[in-house]
Order: C-alpha cells, then structure tokens, then sequence
C-alpha cells in the first residue's frame, strides 16, 4: 500500500466533510458505508440523477473548474424544480483528472457554493481519480412541493403555456452560469395550480415535444412571443440562423415550460409575481399537432430543432 | 437534429424502461425530470453512491458487459447492506462507449438480473454515450433494517469480530460474481444486535481498521481464524506473496466484517444461522493498537495492506 497515495483520497474526503455544515436532515454524512438522511415529515422523495462528462457539458476552458462544479449540480437542481421539488440532499460521484489540488478544490467549491445557495446538503458520494477527463454524476433528492409533484403529463387541452427566462445561446456562456430555477417552481406551485411543467435541457421546441407527448395533447406556440436572449441575436449575426431558431432549437437554457389553466393564466398577467420572469407561448390544444404561428400570422408545423441524443 | 440519433437514445430509454416491473416504491418512474419514489412507512432513507470505470473497476475481457452491469450494482448493495438496511430503489447514469446495441443491452441485462434477485427498482437514470470508456454512477437507496441502520463506529471493547465469507485474491474473478451479503446482513441484524459492521472493498485489513477508527478502539486479529479463499493461495503460489497477504490485503472480497457482544458471538456460534457462514477473527479492545496474532502465537502490528486509492 502507498500511505501517501491513501492519505491524499482521505484528506479529499476529509476537506469535503469539513465543508459540510451539520444539517439535521443528515442524520449520518460523509464517512460510513452509506448516509442516513431525513425527509423530516415525508414518506416520498424526488429523485434526480445527471452525469456530466469533460468535452461533452463543459470543456476547460471555456469553464473554470468552479463553473464546471456549479454547473453539476446546478442541471440537478433544475429537475427538481421542474418537478416543484424542494431541494433537499446531494450525492456527487466524481472520476477526477489528476489536475492538483487546487483544481479539484474549486471544483467542489463551485459545486458548494450552489449547494449552500439552495440550501441543499452535500450527503455523500464516491472519489476517484484516473487518466480519463472529469466525470461527474450527481443524485439530488427532493420532498414534494406543498402541492405534491408536478410532471410533464398533466397538460390539459386549452392551457396556457408559460416559459420562464429567455431561450437560446446558451452556449456562450449561459450553461454555466444559470441559476436553476427552484425558488420560480415553488412561487409559481403557490400561486397557481401549476398542470405541467418541464425544464429546457434539450431546447424549448424539443422540452415541449416532450411535454406534449406525455400529456397526450398538441400546441400552437407564437413565435412572436418567445423571449429570445441577446446571446440568440449575437450569435444568428455569426452563423446566419435566425435568432428564433437559436431560442427554439439551442439547448441547455435551463427555464421552465409550464401549463395552467386560462384563468390561472390570466392571474399571473393580471399581477405577475414579483422577481420572476414568465411569458405566456402558447396554448394547449386536443388535436395532435404542434404547430408555430410566425410574426406573419402564418402557423407550420413545430422545427425538429434540438440537442441530438447518441447512445 | 439528426432524428435518426435522437431515436437511438429514447429507444435506449423505451427499452430500459420496459424492462422494469410495476413497482409500488415508484410512484413515478423512468420517463420525467425525476423520479417520486415511496418509502411506504419510513422518514429516512438509507443511501450510497459508486462510481465505476473500466480500466480500474473492471476491463473487457476478462469481464463482459453482464457482468459490468451486474458488479456496478452489487458494489452498491454491499453498502446497503453494510448498513443493515432493505434494497429500496436505485439509479443508473452511465457514460457508454459506443460498442453497439447487443453490448449495451447485455450490460444492462446483468443489472436489471442482480436488481430483481435483490428487490431493487430501477427507478430512474441518465444515459450518455461518448468516446470514452465505459462509467457508471449508480445510487442506491435503501430504508433502515427493523433494527435501525449499521454504522462503522458502534464497536465496543470486548466484542468479538466476525467476518463472512472468505478473504483473498477477489481479482481472479469473484470480484465480478460476488453476492451482496444484503440476505446475511439482514438475517444477522434479526439474530443479534450488530454493534458495528463494514463491508470489505478495500481490503480487510484496511476496513476493519477504519472500523476501529470510526469507533474509536483497537482490536487484535487472529490469523489462523481468518478464512482464507482458494484464490488466495493461488495466487500466492504464483506471486510469492502469503495466501495470508491476500487475504488481508486484496480488495473487493464484499464480505462484512461485524462487532457483537461476547454472548451475542457465543450464540451465533452455538447456534449457526442457517445459510451464513461467518467466522470469529478476533476482538476489540479498548487500546490504540491494531495487533495481528500469528500461527506462531506472535503478536505483531497488523501489516498495512489493502487498496490503494489515488487522488
């Protein structure tokens, strides 16, 4: 056995559990076979899991190892607020590159301090190291909203479709950057009865493809009304696709698409909630079709944009 | 978008999917941004996380993509059941290399086969495909046994050390094959009152030194009691090494190494739990020392062995 080699894996271990503030929803943490965690007063979990890979969610540079951690956890957050889940504890599983201390420590740190911001606690997990690039694979859980959960198959003919945030171009830097949106979901979930909701990972057009499918229902979406960031407009001035296209198609925007009724709907224009941004889309339809009404009034079938899956 | 692409992936996922029974742990399953899972009566969770590579965990061959599967998740419930606790759900992120359709149906076949041996729903997951070598993240979820969980520092001077199973040259195959000792742990937990229990991945040297650590005593091993594989002296046959050396100092045996009171280790020895084999190998004391007694009658340091683990 090499001590010094075996002392550097524990001394990780050691300085992650340091960073770890006692919570009383980790009843047992970070050093046993396994951790002991409290839902408090719930006998359900959310329960989410994302792995990202070195070249393919984030490549060095552009992201700084803190923006690669933040990143980790931050997609896991999302899933928990497109499902109106309170965060509640983690579990990071890492094959780390052998880049030196400092790189993995901030790494962590980026990945902690979106812990602390979302006040959900580091539980566990599972160190590596290897020749290969940084693979991260993180377990976030949740308790169910005051409202139970909310899933992408309750969309009723008639909704009305929201999205929160602005879509596309994500790529210059959003993906790293965005702010899950956990603390929307669960204003929203408190003041509508909130039918449906997703977030964007793949792209607005594909998310709410998938949306519509597990509903069993179709849409109409304006064009004219989507959000479009300012990273969708600089980027269609380089590559010569339209700034629309960029919003509908780009993925990793990390907003929600979320389905109310038309009075619910009306309520949150009639008075908006404060500090969250939403739009409403579109609407639900019963037949099944997906369809996009331009700026000319014209309607064409839904682009098939979005992020290419390989297995 | 390439569509023939995007099927390749919700195909993989479709097929995963069929291959889970109706569960009523699983509120909510593979398909949505996260899974709801139901721990029926129980507040708390029991939970762990491994990840595994190819190169280090395992390589093809010797090892098929079956057996890959079924390993990656048995690692996992020998932590379950290191802690006492019932296989409740589990999720699987995978990175797969690109070797085709039959390749990864066969790895997950062999997860899928040990997750029904154990009771174990498959719940949910992230798929990913890349250039790179196989790896797998899987967290497993467990509730605590009716006797509560098993932690790593409940040892108590005085109480007998029992280890299951047999130790030793696991890397000639068993590490593989090896069954989670999730039916021996709970039949123990219902015989006894377990002080104290680890599962051996390290090696046994080394995890029963971070029991003792954990616990805050010392102990002293017999070796003529340590149960010895045939592997282990194979291997020492061909590498010089004792089969004594193996034993103590290969890793991934997945035995568990328990504390009991004297009685409770009188009774297990007086009356054999049917099915379980396990061994008396030494006992606790309330010094800072960790001793090994030789065939000789010699007391010496317990040799520092096991598992190097590199950051």
């Amino acid at each position: 056995m090499n001590n010094a080699a075996h002392r550097d894996e524990f001394t990780l271990i050691d300085w992650i559990k340091r960073q770890q503030p006692d919570d009383p929803r980790v009843r047992l943490g970070i050093g046993d076979d396994a951790a002991l965690i409290d839902f408090v007063d719930s006998y359900n979990a959310v329960v989410t899991t994302d792995m990202l890979m070195e070249g393919t969610d984030f490549t060095f540079p552009p992201a700084s190892p803190f923006l690669a951690g933040r990143k980790s956890l931050a997609v896991n957050l999302s899933d928990l607020a497109a499902m109106g889940a309170v965060p509640h504890s983690a579990f990071v599983s890492v094959s780390l590159p052998r880049r030196g201390k400092t790189w993995t420590e901030e790494f962590f740190g980026g990945l902690f301090d979106l812990a602390k911001e979302f006040d959900i606690a580091i539980a566990g997990g599972d160190t590596n190291s290897w020749d290969g690039p940084l693979v991260v694979s993180i377990t976030a859980l949740g308790t169910p909203g005051p409202r139970g959960v909310i899933t992408r198959s309750g969309a009723q003919p008639g909704d009305w479709i929201f999205a929160t945030g602005e879509f596309g171009g994500s790529i210059a830097g959003h993906h790293l950057t965005f702010i899950p949106r956990i603390r929307e979901a669960l204003s929203l979930t408190h003041h509508v009865d909130v039918h449906a909701m997703i977030d964007v990972s793949d792209g607005l057009a594909s998310d709410l493809r998938h949306l519509l499918e597990a509903s069993g229902v179709g849409a109409i979406v304006d064009a004219t009304h989507i959000p479009i960031s300012s990273a969708a407009w600089e980027l269609s001035v380089i590559d010569g696709k339209t700034a629309l296209e960029h919003a509908l198609g780009d993925g990793e925007d990390f907003e929600l698409v979320f389905c109310v009724s038309p009075s619910d709907g009306q309520r949150l224009l009639d008075n908006p909630i404060e500090e969250i941004r939403y739009t409403p889309i579109g609407v639900i339809t019963d037949e099944a079709h997906y369809l996009l009404n331009n700026e000319r009034g014209e309607t064409s079938p839904m682009p098939q944009l979005g992020w290419v899956h390989r297995v």
